[in-house]
């Protein structure tokens, strides 16, 4: 598998002494764990990376996130819409025929348009991080940062050189930092397909389902998340202090755009209350967009379980999206993907609580952070032993992988259906 | 709704002065709660039922237990069975036919049949019971004893008279009273179907699918559950002490058939490792089996979810037990039903985290435990405010009637797609 060797490529560059500041060469398992880590675009640390790493060891890390977020963006546009011409023309020949010389011209063209896509934002983001990062350093330095957080928030990898594992947490009531940050993490989280469909709306005038549904989903989220953790927290001096209401009502926007799988944070989640820390669990279980950056079982995932149990509650059958109907084996994927998922995070939870000496909350929030390739942390990641991280690296990888294998790679085998077994009655429920 | 009836009849009887022991009326919410937690098996107590309640409350607790439990066991079994005939026959109008005088009469018939299986089940067992209580306390007592906890442990209530919280826990070492216990517990979660099969095997030769799936899953989460809890738990002195390793391996068995949803305990939850008591919080959400006197998404559920994302990672598209294929829309229902169970825990879960002051894994089991009607507790239901006492009467409400309701009650009706939305695209994944 092609992302496993970039990986482990890119642990045997970061276990050289130059890659460290201190000189010394770094053990494999925490080369490997960062490696996945950036790979993998989650943004879970074992050290602290702005003042751990060397130059050299930051570039290895900037080339793991551009490789693993875009290469993850392209491969995922690419499934996606092979599976969408095989859908509409119901004929799998035609599709074989479609892969021909010509169609590979087409892909390639599009891969093409990915990274432009994908480019273009990050100068953009760079520049502007670049023009803020100058107020605080000498140009040379500002440059430096503002390439590396516009890589790395755009491709939701939540990694920062602010040092100290401080993340954003210096710059909560800086609004433009906050604004052009949360800016990258959520075109970052979009996709491709929907960032095209953005792009040329003037043209087409209409937006697909597809980007209907990212779009209202992620609204929907971010507002109602903004909401829930400013009426959890507003309260709390230690999380909040003693800021005023609109900075308390950004820090609130801040956490709730960053959950999408962002991973940076301008606020120290462990002051937060439980019942808030438990909300973003969930946040970050969604995560975001499919085709994106970021990770999570996706919000038109989200989006198909909501339509779903609403269905089965009013007794009907389909599930109608913006007054259109999905297939009914695709309702069935997601449903089926989700409970996969959550066996996953469960199986991690349930490996770190016998390994790990936290608390339970800890514990499932930086499984389900590592899963959803968030990034963000209660302090857990920083002192895992040596199985807690192997198991760490086990969720950042199948998290980035496993959704998209399973819908897509792993679909049935056309033809393949030689026989069937005869049906059998059963009851549930 | 017929169970809330009995559930608002039960706490105005349980309010009353002559229903507790010190002779002062009860309030209404206490009540409430204790009547809901009667009728709908649960057993999660705010007082302890030994001591708190009079001979007269034991009396009404009773009542709804066996109201409760059989009540439900009836209803789900004629739901299960009526729509077995439906699917079956794949025509409505036959059903509707079926329904008429001679066929009202099979299920008269038939409900008949299944109290008495459940009376000749618990009569054994209060004798059972009484031998042993002879042993310590008169036989007035011994045989009060016996039928009350043949009656709650049968109906998988969890309900006790042993006194100050103590459930079973003196009894641990008592061989005699833990396999009468976990014979009640797991014949109690059978369910019916199961049990006439049982019964009948001798005139038929062959179990159904049903009873195939709902034997070995059984067997095998008694098992692997006993398995695991050992594992985690044979060198943690402070649950399982310095006794030896056969009465280590009784107290793991018991404490894996309990979350069947049976509810008593012989141990201290509360000192067991956290990943054993989240285990244990699995373990329960699964519960006991369709048509029985237990909670939880049920068994045979399970074993349709596990199917489920075994065929989807194997690429196939049919789940198969027993070299049986189950019919896609089963799958489905069963897959949906769960991620709205889940749904409603971590709803519950959030409720609680935002109302009660307790570490998040005590709340998390006390909500799955409610939802599952299990009755096991971490402690919290003894501490819970007001809004806390709610949730956990909406968590045992919901717990009880929500996966059949969802499963049967509120299928599609026949008859009512007058059109369909036309087919949308979107990517999940
Ligand atoms: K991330
Ligand atoms: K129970």
């Amino acid at each position: 598998m092609g992302f496993g060797f970039i990986i482990f490529a890119g642990a045997q560059l970061l276990r050289l002494p130059m890659a460290s500041e201190s000189g010394q060469s770094t053990s494999f398992i925490d080369a490997l764990f960062t490696a996945t880590s950036a790979t993998c675009v989650t943004g879970l640390v074992v050290f602290d990376t702005g003042t751990y790493f060397s130059t050299f060891g930051h570039w290895v890390i900037l080339v793991l996130i551009q490789i693993g977020g875009i290469g993850f963006m392209t491969m995922a546009t690419l499934f996606a819409l092979i599976l969408r011409r095989r859908i509409s023309l119901k004929e799998r020949l035609i599709l074989q025929e479609s892969l021909n010389q010509g169609s590979i011209e087409g892909l390639v063209r599009l891969v093409r348009k990915v990274i432009l896509f994908a480019l273009a934002i990050e100068s953009v983001g760079a520049v502007l991080f670049t023009i803020r990062f100058m107020f605080d350093m000498n140009i040379g330095q500002a440059i430096y940062h503002g390439v590396f957080h516009s890589i790395s928030i755009f491709n939701n990898a939540g990694f920062d050189l602010t040092g100290d594992f401080r993340s954003l947490t210096g710059y909560s009531s800086d609004l433009y930092m906050n604004v052009v940050s949360m800016g990258l993490i959520i075109l970052g989280g979009f996709g491709f397909i929907v960032l095209a469909d953005l792009f040329e709306i003037r043209r087409k005038r209409k937006f697909s389902l597809h980007t209907k549904v990212v779009l209202s989903v992620t609204a929907l989220l971010v507002v109602s998340g903004t909401l829930i953790i400013f009426l959890f927290e507003f309260t709390n001096g230690r999380s909040f202090g003693n800021n005023g209401i609109g900075h308390k009502i950004l820090i609130s926007l801040f956490q709730s755009v960053t959950t999408r799988s962002g991973g940076v944070t301008t606020v120290d989640i462990t002051e937060f209350r439980q019942a808030t820390q438990f909300f973003i669990i969930i946040l970050m279980f969604i995560g975001a967009s499919p085709g994106s950056t970021g990770g999570g079982i996706k919000t038109t995932t989200f989006a198909v379980l909501v339509g779903a149990v609403l269905a089965m509650i009013r007794g009907k059958e389909d599930v109608v999206l913006f007054r259109l109907r999905l297939a009914q084996e695709r309702v069935y994927k997601a449903v089926t993907v989700t409970l996969f998922c959550i066996g996953i995070v469960m199986l991690g939870t349930m490996l770190l609580a016998t390994t790990e000496d936290a608390a339970f909350l800890t514990i499932l929030f930086e499984a389900t952070s590592a899963f959803g390739t968030v990034g963000l942390s209660m302090g857990l990641t920083g002192e895992l032993s040596f199985t807690g991280k192997l198991t760490i690296i086990f969720l950042m990888f199948i998290g980035r992988l496993g959704p998209l294998t399973l819908t897509y790679a792993l679909g049935p085998k056309p033809g393949r259906m030689l026989y069937r077994h005869a049906e059998g009655k059963m009851i549930i429920g």
